[in-house]
C-alpha cells in the first residue's frame, strides 16, 4: 500500500471551487427559503451517529456505511441520510413536541462505495420531513413541496413518478403467496428500473398464464389518474386495494394544489429505502436519466426511536441537480480592484469601505502587487476580470 | 460496553434545533457576505482527507484526530481544520492559479477529545485565507477582515491580541540558547495563557537575574503601538528584531484601516497551531474568557503540498459566538395557519401560494388536524404562535 501524495484527495469526494460553490449555495438557499415559506424549519444534526441506533435504522446496507470507533471503542457511523437522525431527534429532544412537526435540512451524507468513476461517497441532500401526519393530505403536501423545491432549485422541466409500496407488496403476495425469494427478486429488478429483467424473472418462475398476465400488467400501470381505476381492477388483495385508494386521494389533493400535470402514477415504483411503508416517489429532470429527488412515507421508522408516529418526506439529490441540470443563475458580480501605494492607504481603504457599503465586491492591493499578467481562465479557474481598476498614488485617485 | 439507547446521540456532538439554526445561519450568511465583499470566494472541501497528507500537516495532535480506515485499508481523518485542506487545494487543482488567491469557508471540523462537559468534538469555523502575499499589508488585511467579520457576526465589543511567533522564538533563543526543553516549557505556559506558570518555570531554571528580567519583561509587552519601541529595546536577537519591525508595519496599516483601536499588541501570544510562522492573533469578546477568533501567518504549510508560497488567514470560532455572545438578531416571523376542509382545498392552497409570494410563511392544515391544544413553549422548543389563522369551509373564508 503506497502512501498518498501530498496533493491527493480521497476518491469519491470533491473540492468545490468558488464558481461551483456559488451554484450550490444558490440551490441551497432558494430551496431552504421555499421550504421555510411552507413552514418547514431547518435542523442540523451531527455528522457522526452511533452505529447501533441511527446506523442500523438508516436502511443503508451495512457495507455502504462509513464506520469508525470512538475513544471508548463504540462503533460510530458517518450519517448516510438525514431522515434517520431526524427520527432520533423526534424521539429525544423533540419527544414532547406536539404534532405535526415540519423540518427541513441541507446536509452532506456519506455512503461507502466501490471507487468507480463518477460515484461520490460524500454528497449533499436538501430535504423536508412532515412528522405526525398520516393522511393523504400530508403525502400530497410533501409531493407538492418537492415540486416547489425543484422549481426553486431552478429545475425547469421534470416529472414526478408516484407509486405505493403497499400496492406492489399486496399484488405480489396475491400472485406469489409466501414465495418470498421470488417476490424479492422481482422487487430488486423494479428497484433498478430493470423492466427487461422483471420479464425475464417472470419467465423463470412456474406461473399460470393468468398469474404472468397479472404481474406483467403492473408494467403498464403508468400514467395519469385513470391508472387508479385500472389498478383497482388488477388486484383483489385488500392491502393492494387500500393502497391504490390512498393514492387516488393523494392525486385528488395534488390536483387541488394545481401540480398534477407534473405527476405520473407508476405502480412499478418501490422506493430506494427499506423503511418506506406507503406512497413513494421520484423526480426526473428532462435532461437526466437518474432521479433528482426521492421521497416517501415511513410510518414505522420513528417507532425504533420510541415515538411511534407516522411521517413522510423527501430529499433533493442536490449534487445531481448541481452537476446535471442547466440552471438559470444570476451573473456573478466582477470585483473592483483598488491599487494603492504606501502614501494612499487611508484613502484607498476608505474608498473600499464606501464601495462595499454600496454592495460592491472590492479587492485592495498594494500597488507593486498588481503588475501581474492576466492569466487565462482555462488553467486558472479562479480568474475573474475586474469590473474596474482604481489607482491611488500619494493619496489621490490617479486613474479609474 | 453497553449498547447505546435509541434516543442517544454521541457525546460532544450537537443537534441544532430550528431557533438555534436561525442564529447560526445568520452568523454564517453575514460573515460570508462580508468576506465576499472583500473579494474572498467560498470553497468547500471534503469531510474526509488522507491521514498521511492533510492529517499529518494539520498540526492537530495525533490523538485529537478522528481516524478511520477506507475500503482499501488507507487511514483517513475527519478534517480538523480548513487551512490544511485549502493548502492541499492550492497545491493541486489551483496550482496554476496566479497569486494572490483569496478564499473563504464555513465548515464543520472535528477534534477527538476526552468527553468532558461542554467540550465539542464537531463544531463550525467560518474563516478566510489570503494565499501568496508575504507582506505586512497582507497580514493587516486579514486582521482587518477578522474585525469586519466579528462585526458582521454581531459581536459588538471585542479586542484583538496581536503577537509574533518570531519575536518569542528569537527572544527565547537569545536568553536560553539551545535549551529546547526549557523553551518549549515556557511556550506551553504562554499557549495556555498561564502567566503564573510562566513565572514558576522561570524560578525553576538556572538563570541570571538579567536573563530572568528579560523573560519576565515579556509579560509586560502588552498594549498599543508603543510596545513596538519597548520590544525593540528588550532583545538584540536578529529574528526578534525583524519580527517586531514587521509587527510595527502591520500596526501602521491597521491604523490606515481605522481599526487599531480594536487591537492590542501582546508579545506573549504564540498561536495555537504549530504551522504559524509569523504574526498570530486572537479575538476576545467582552463577555467571554476564551477567544472567538484566531489566525496567523503560515509561510511553510503550502510547501508540504508542493507550492512554497506565503499565506495568512484566520477563522471565527463560530460555535463560541453562537453560544456565548448576545447577538442582535432580526425577530423570527410567525407563520400564518390556513385551515381547510375537503371542499376548500383549491381555494386554501391558492391563498397559501399568494401569501407565500408576498414573503409570508404559511402552514396549511386539513381542518380536523387543527383542533389541538396549544402546548407550552418550555417543553416544546419548536412551538410558534401563529400570526394569523384563516379558516376555509366549503370554498369560502369563514374566519380570519
Amino acid at each position: 500500500m503506497s502512501k498518498p501524495k501530498g496533493f491527493e484527495k480521497p476518491a469519491g469526494v470533491r473540492d468545490y471551487l468558488p464558481h461551483v460553490v456559488t451554484k450550490l449555495r444558490h440551490i441551497e438557499r432558494n430551496v431552504l427559503d421555499c421550504m421555510s415559506e411552507w413552514g418547514y424549519r431547518q435542523i442540523i444534526t451531527p455528522t457522526m451517529e452511533y452505529y447501533d441506533t441511527v446506523g442500523v435504522a438508516s436502511s443503508t446496507s451495512d457495507r455502504k456505511l462509513y464506520k469508525m470507533l470512538n475513544n471508548r471503542g463504540t462503533t460510530m457511523v458517518l450519517r448516510s441520510d438525514m431522515t434517520t437522525p431526524i427520527a432520533r431527534v423526534m424521539g429525544s429532544v423533540l419527544k414532547e413536541e406536539s404534532l405535526p412537526v415540519r423540518l427541513s435540512y441541507h446536509a452532506n451524507v456519506f455512503r461507502s462505495i466501490e471507487e468507480k468513476a463518477g460515484r461520490e461517497t460524500e454528497f449533499f441532500q436538501t430535504g423536508a420531513e412532515l412528522v405526525g401526519n398520516d393522511s393523504a393530505e400530508g403525502d400530497a403536501e410533501v409531493i407538492a413541496l418537492a415540486i416547489a423545491s425543484l422549481q426553486a432549485a431552478g429545475v425547469e422541466t421534470f416529472k414526478i413518478s408516484l407509486g405505493h409500496v403497499g400496492f406492489l407488496t399486496g399484488l405480489l403476495e396475491e400472485v406469489l403467496p409466501d414465495q418470498t425469494i421470488e417476490q424479492e427478486a422481482l422487487k430488486e429488478t423494479l428497484l433498478n428500473r430493470d423492466f427487461v429483467g422483471f420479464r425475464e424473472q417472470l419467465a423463470h418462475f412456474q406461473l399460470s398464464s393468468e398469474q404472468r398476465q397479472e404481474l406483467e400488467g403492473l408494467l403498464r400501470l403508468r400514467g395519469a389518474q385513470d391508472i387508479c381505476r385500472q389498478a383497482t381492477a388488477l388486484s383483489s388483495n385488500p392491502r393492494a386495494i387500500a393502497s391504490i385508494q390512498h393514492l387516488c386521494k393523494v392525486w385528488e389533493v395534488l390536483e387541488a394544489y394545481g401540480v398534477s400535470e407534473h405527476v405520473m402514477i407508476d405502480l412499478t415504483m418501490i422506493g430506494d429505502f427499506s423503511y418506506y411503508t406507503g406512497m413513494v416517489f421520484e423526480g426526473y429532470a428532462a435532461e437526466l436519466g437518474f432521479p433528482v429527488c426521492s421521497g416517501g412515507r415511513y410510518d414505522n421508522l420513528l417507532t425504533q426511536f420510541g415515538r411511534p408516529v407516522a411521517a413522510t418526506g423527501f430529499a433533493l439529490k442536490t449534487n445531481r441537480i448541481l452537476d446535471g441540470v442547466n440552471l438559470l443563475l444570476p451573473q456573478e458580480e466582477a470585483p473592483v480592484l483598488i491599487a494603492y501605494d504606501v502614501n494612499s492607504r487611508r484613502e484607498a481603504f476608505a474608498h473600499a469601505t464606501e464601495l462595499r457599503r454600496q454592495g460592491k465586491i472590492v479587492i485592495t492591493e498594494h500597488i507593486e502587487a498588481t503588475h501581474r499578467l492576466e492569466p487565462s481562465a482555462d488553467t486558472h479557474p479562479l480568474t475573474v476580470k475586474y469590473s474596474q481598476t482604481i489607482r491611488f498614488t500619494d493619496g489621490q485617485i490617479i486613474s479609474i
